[in-house]
């Protein structure tokens, strides 16, 4: 930690900062200037919170040096983490790729986007049980209705479900369903939330908010870590910027930075960040390219009738169609992705009574 | 309601469109251009969201001209609405203070702030009881003594009380001490909390979230009115832009528009927007002359030992020379400002129990 | 200079960049923490680029502790420096108020707008001559001619005049027709046009650019001043965010901030910042009130006629009004405005030829 | 174009701005809504400046349907235009490396980064002359001197050579000796400079403004075009954002959004939009996937030496695995790559003099 002094502090001033300092056990070392003198704090003290020292009479601004995540610092695992999302491994050779609905609307619509995926090669059923929407006039989601039928979805396929959270109140329910529990980018810091989904044991994927920079993204995770829970996927989905053209920013530097930040397997969310499906492959294959653990992706039957995000959502076609094209290209980074699998066809699926899925989701 | 359909959309495609808003009860009127046609949507039906119409084939985008905001749009309430905290009326002529530390520390530390800023003028006492922290190492707030002691506070001074509230869990314990709720910038679009202080029958201020446009501020209102709490006040407290050297950029403009869209109070926040007391009056002051019904100000008798916010914290001297230089802005502006007051001394107050502070919280 | 260096840099790695400090005439104070080394660089030596030492193996990151501007430093003038436009001193006691339309597009319509103008108080007259137009099918100014007639109605009205120039190659021309040349906000880092006005005896208003920090900005004041020029007048005129309700959004804080860094005169553009006359009042209030020393505002007689930026544009009662609603508000924050005038009636000016205006305009 | 009229808006109003537009040719569509009114404007007439109809009383706004770039428009040529540089085709199969020092600072500076990147297979050689800098105290290029090594370069290498020009005034002295002209970010909209690149018969590559949309940077390739030059090469380089970990944000997006607009060739630089050469690869290789046409790196032979961007320049070394990895990703997106070249060693080069290397310029 540097402490810049501002020009003309006094000598009081400069050992009142080293008195702080000396009381939470740091050594000072003053640099001074010609013009200003600036104070290097060490030692193996506590390090105060940068405000701290800042509202000190003399101090300009305080520089830390160090990282301010601990436990999803890259430097507690350099190998970088495997995160495992039903039986499905995040972070290792495979790209994985996470499809399904922005929102469950019923069980024809989910199955066979469920059963397209997974045909195409996607790993892992996504959609939406609980809707957060900019408008308290717009459709808010299905609730439990649709984690029984993303429970139902993963007998059927196999695909383990990762579905939203976006209250403390859902986590309990949702976390009986789903494989893993979506952070979305407008709870990056609900920290509430986070404290609360630190404490399941389920995989945590964690969207980055949407401006969010990349450490604040690393607090967020360092949240849900610190109550103990440190199966946590980063998802980056655009920043917002002055560019309006798609609907967010794809930051792809932030999948490159945060890989030597952290040791968290990264994935990329190319459908939000384009809003509009026309752009949706181009920014997965870039997100790939970057470096990224895996794609989340909308894929809806028939977009037009989609009671959600419609516009960005591939069809099950495009998504096949996609799933082809970057299979030279992951291979081409040295990694794999899983092939084009048969699925079951529907008539195999047995229904089941909601209380025996309850069951099932939590076993999930 | 304009549908923009894409160069070389088809005549099927076209009606499809028209099909789609007959559907809704809308009239289409395509009106066909030399390369492209629009639609127009006209009616009295149900408008559709712009995401099920840019979905459908042939549609380049969707163009909303009505605002999706009702309850809280201007329209409702041409001459402006006011919002009683406690007996203080905010939206009326009267320009509204609220002042006090940024997070409650101590008994000490809350009723030497109250006192000060009361003496000086202002008209609500705000103060941390649970903080929302970007590193979950930092003070997170004392939590319910800390509501207590605003309470206590509140008895002292005649001050009424605004705190955040983090979490839906926490909205029946705040709602029991304090007179107004804050929802903070970063819970702006955390809409399970929206709802729950939409179902109180306390005041809220509503702070812009760090990336929000003001369409989204003012349905982040709208969700909050839709649940029946019209007691709403907007508070402008800086966006984050790419100029980093104030904490955050006080967006003057969007009082100056908010004020045309919405019948809500709208104040500033020029404590957060500068990040550093330096620059506090400036800002403050352009917020008024920019037409806001008040300002939030973080005071602390001793900033340095402050837990949180230091940095931008006013001492209780620089607040009432504040206030003294605001007193001529403000007449300047066709308002009003309450004059400083006289408080009777720390000796007046009667000690109480905490069972009948909670009581005092309840009728708060 | 601080120089942090890499977790695990290396003693040799040190070494060279003591060494390199020591080149330049600098003593290195390595500082020796518990996971990183930090050195700082003191002296009177020539402080280098931060990029050439950032290049250095084991370096992490250069940390700037001394401003890199120096001529317009605040420091080189506490006070503050005054700036004069013809005969009207910029950044004295005064509030000065420019105006005029965005680009000169007849006689009648500018001396129209001129009369208005300084009738109501306005003491420098602008007006476009080139024109920056985002396409090159717009109307692009009327060039020379309109260079004329701007001297032309500085003869008729006493009003000193202010116009844009666009590149190296006017620069002479315009600096023989108008009492200040100003620099768009596109410009900002053109820096051959910088050192071009700044080898002129000519005021330059300097506008931020779109997307400028504000050391940025001082930074492009500096090259006009290090070329011998420091009559500089800096122009807030917002900056380019997420936020699109208004064309840019108006930085008050900018002014605040710059104000304790420069000595130089700071103004505020609240038409470009609006886009929309509507708002222009309101953002001209507060940028008087954040501290700047006068506005900039377009004025048109007939803003549907307007052939650029008409929406923006005031009518000379609308100017009018405004003017009397700044008086009470510039009082309020201890300045003064120039009263409304009463100006001679078109009839009392002489016409004038061609060469001899551009005589007069020499000698402006 | 859609003409939004205000709530309210009178009879009058709205016949207004129907005769107006009838003024322009085009004839109005009026859409009668329950609570406003949308005229669109159809025809073969003139399209007015949006501002021109938002100036007009009653109107709310006026939303361009047409896309305002005709030329650079992909409407134009559908399959996309190759513009070549020297004897390179840029916009075809091959993605074309560019590669080189920030500056050229010295004859054994260029001749061994020229060869070391032609070694590695890159095509076109790279080297600020004229370099833009934020202060006038730091290096600003070695001028005509840069541009004689850089025509030497391409002599003894083969490599066409691209640099910067800066201001109109040295445009005509670059023509003489670059093969291709660069627009620097900066200077994307210095409106003067990029008519004059247009006059020439010379390639151009446009940077990215920090802050331009992606419909501004095609306006200004528009401007270039509209003087008769269309082999014009769009360069992404990062935009400006409030994430400033990098130093700037590579917008891949813009990449594939701007392939949908317009037929121009567009690469992606990775070195300024990282900023530090740890992250050069990963968004090149994100650039690729994205479908740019190529790419522009900067490269050192000793980074640490550089005189500008050093912290983000490669050494050779580095650039040779770069170019290895890109290998077979480029191949995976269906295009292809120069092969590693074996380059004459330096004693072939034959030293010629000023005058013959003039001649050279103009012939290349």
């Amino acid at each position: 930690m540097i402490i810049v002094m501002r020009m003309g502090a006094t000598e009081a001033e400069i050992n009142e900062v080293s008195r702080r300092l000396a009381d939470l056990g740091l050594r000072a070392h003053p640099i001074y200037g010609e013009k200003r003198t600036v104070i290097g704090a060490v030692g193996e003290g506590r390090f105060p919170d940068r405000e701290s020292l800042e509202a000190l009479p003399g101090v300009e601004r305080v520089i830390p040096i160090l990282e301010p995540f601990k436990l999803v610092n890259r430097a507690v695992n350099p190998a970088g983490s495997i995160v495992r999302v039903g039986d499905v491994p995040i972070g290792g050779e495979e790209v994985v790729i996470i499809a399904g609905p922005c929102a469950v609307e019923s069980w024809p619509q989910l199955i066979s986007t469920a059963r397209a995926v997974k045909a195409a090669g996607a790993r892992i059923l996504r959609g939406g049980a609980f809707k957060p929407r900019t408008s308290p006039y717009s459709f808010q989601g299905l609730g439990k209705e649709a984690l029984e039928l993303l429970a139902r979805a993963r007998q059927a396929t196999g695909l383990p479900v990762v579905t939203e959270v976006l209250s403390v109140r859902q986590v309990e329910l949702v976390a009986q369903y789903a494989d893993a529990l979506q952070i979305g980018a407008r709870n990056m810091q609900n920290f509430e939330l986070l404290r609360e989904v630190g404490r399941q044991n389920k995989p945590v994927l964690l969207k980055r908010g949407l401006s969010a920079t990349i450490e604040e993204w690393l607090m967020a995770a360092e949240y849900i870590a610190s109550e103990g829970n440190q199966q946590i996927v980063l998802v980056e989905r655009g920043i917002r910027t002055y560019e309006n053209t798609t609907r967010s920013t794809l930051d792809v530097s932030a999948v490159v930075v945060a890989r030597g930040l952290t040791h968290l397997p990264i994935l990329v969310d190319p459908s939000h960040a384009a809003g509009r499906r026309d752009w949706v492959a181009g920014l997965g294959r870039a997100g790939i390219a970057a470096g990224a653990d895996g794609l989340m992706i909308e894929v809806h039957p028939n977009p037009q009738e989609a009671l959600s995000d419609g516009p960005q959502a591939l069809t099950p076609e495009m998504f096949a169609e996609l799933m082809r094209a970057l299979r030279p290209l992951v291979l081409a980074v040295g990694r794999t992705l899983a092939p084009a699998a048969t699925v079951p066809d529907q008539g195999q699926v047995t229904p089941v009574a909601a209380g025996a899925l309850e069951g099932l989701g939590l076993s999930g």
